[in-house]
């Protein structure tokens, strides 16, 4: 690999290993994988899923259901709320493939029935705890009243839930727990007004042993998995596919510290609290087809384009300037969103959507 | 303005205004304006700069450099760790432009000297009291070294510090404490070694009123600003010219919460905390030519593609579905990174460097 500059390098197998793995245990739920695909924004990522027979995605954006749509994709669910600016782009949309739309509140429904005239399928979104977006689903007359407006303007698909509290920290022994919550909460409502429960997030569909509960599962980051899902015990180390190649651009042996070409706007700023303050990264060896998962030290500053590196005693001597070393990022779905394109570690490189 | 989706705007009068006013400062200095462009990565930004007779810059990249050589910089500065991998690049650019590296170290000199045909010229890098890069001020031995060793192989142009310190919290009072000190370490390597004092960073370039010391000002941000630098001291609010423009798609009025298409792939998940969690950008509400200054509440949550905002309560009855609202950046060069252009508030498109 002749890397010059910060390149985020995919471990293919390992990605597939990662696919397979969670496409078995929703087929042992009897449940449909409709992964969401913000995580890789990738058509060619996108078709390591097809060869496993996944025909249908979830993404977050018009644009990015635009763009999976151009590469074959039929059967897209915008995990979104309802875009009323974008409702010409979202009918033309739902005019060539089967388009899912997220409605919840009164307001997206009204507009959605007057400017929307393609059949769209529709998710009731559910606000089961992450107080983001979504109905309380203890208000079942704004349920109704959604539903009821529809009635057949949109085909109505069932409910839709995101929970996003999974990711919060010590979360390893919660996992069930709000799983459990999510159940009492979405199952009562599958029984009442029909349609599926769809339901998302890597870390409970990776660690609750029993999906069955659910008709369709919309893990995204699972593909790649970071050091955040790790942490949360939703993967082990070498199941995580993705890591940073940087340059070693300063050799600080008295701090301790080395320098990277690699920053915040090749990692993102995401990052875990530590002990003494950050850490916006693990640091590992690379390897000849790609890197070896001990860990070797952390990222724990960052500016635009440096990345300082604090190093184990052990370690200090060994890298020298002119170096590439990698970085298991934090969180894999903003790495990868700030990078231009992936290096595979079997040399290829995989295109993505450009930001235009 | 017809926004549909996430959009960076910028008021091309009120950058004019920073341009200027920065540029009045230098002159007054008797220093030269280097303005660092990792702020805006955009050729027609800088054009803004050239058209008040600015004709050198400072670049964080190679890829940065090269950009800017194409579209007729002619005496660029990269402003980061010579990077050993991309030495043919960093030689070809010297081929063609007037281009200064950053030497710091011995290893870096060696492979530097080895591996440039091309005569750049080189400043030596000062750790001011940041730890991130350069050498130790007080290592004068090291300094020696390097500048012994470089002889005439490349054009000494002097001492480099970039005064990363004054973006903490709380450094309005510390800012004048800071340059200071950062005199007291670099007049007296200039008087040893001769060529230029190179200085740094918009907030004591704002700040600080007089700054004659110096030889070279390279500022970025200011041409920006945004809410970090507002509430460093750095800047009015009615100087920051950069706002994300962005819909609303839920209205939450008894959490007192909208939700916004405009997420951490849109703002970056750069934050300062506040008293009862964290603050992902200021709200504002659009005007047909901008926006108003008026602060209307908070970004208190991020996700991958949605900003919750907590809004005042005068505005919670205001802000409807389907409206567009403003955000003041936390900090406008993050920002700005992961846009793929520009709308100027008088509607014209403003291109920069792609992602490749």
């Amino acid at each position: 690999m002749n890397i010059k500059v910060p390149t985020l390098l995919i471990d293919e197998e390992k990605c597939r290993k990662n696919i397979r793995k969670m496409a078995e245990k929703t087929f042992k739920a009897k449940a449909t994988l409709r992964p969401h695909f913000k995580t890789h924004h990738s058509a060619t990522i996108a078709g390591w899923y097809r060869e496993l027979g996944v025909s249908q995605c979830t993404v977050s954006s018009v644009s990015m259901a635009n763009y999976f749509a151009g590469h074959g994709w039929k059967d897209i669910t915008i995990a979104f709320p309802y875009n009323p600016l974008e409702s010409a782009e979202i009918n033309a949309l739902a005019g060539k493939v089967n388009l899912n739309i997220l409605l919840e509140s009164n307001e997206s429904v009204i507009h959605a029935k007057e400017n929307l005239e393609n059949k769209a399928g529709y998710f009731v979104k559910i606000d089961v705890g992450t107080h983001r977006t979504g109905i309380d689903p203890e208000d079942e007359d704004l349920i109704s009243d959604v539903v009821n407006a529809c009635g057949e303007k949109f085909a109505f698909r069932g409910f839709l839930a995101h929970v996003g509290h999974t990711y919060g920290p010590g979360t390893t022994e919660n996992s069930q727990d709000i799983f459990d919550q999510t159940e009492k909460i979405l199952i009562p409502l599958r029984k009442k007004f029909g349609g599926i429960l769809s339901y998302g997030d890597t870390p409970s569909c990776s660690m609750v042993e029993n999906l069955s509960t659910y008709d369709e599962l919309r893990p995204g980051n699972f593909i790649f998995y970071d050091w955040m899902q790790h942490k949360i015990g939703a993967c082990t180390i070498d199941e995580v596919a993705i890591c940073m190649a940087a340059p070693v651009v300063a050799v600080h042996p008295k701090r301790k510290e080395v320098i990277i070409y690699g920053g915040a706007v090749h990692l993102s700023t995401d990052f875990l609290p530590t002990k003494s303050g950050k850490c916006f990264g693990k640091v590992v060896r690379l390897t000849t087809n790609g890197w070896d998962t001990a860990l070797i030290g952390s990222v724990n500053r960052l500016s635009q384009e440096h990345g300082i590196i604090r190093l184990s005693e052990k370690s200090i001597n060994d890298v020298k300037f002119g170096d590439t070393i990698g970085v298991i990022p934090i969180h894999s779905c903003l790495t990868a969103d700030i990078q231009g394109h992936y290096l595979s570690t079997n040399g290829k490189r995989i295109e993505k959507i450009a930001k235009v």
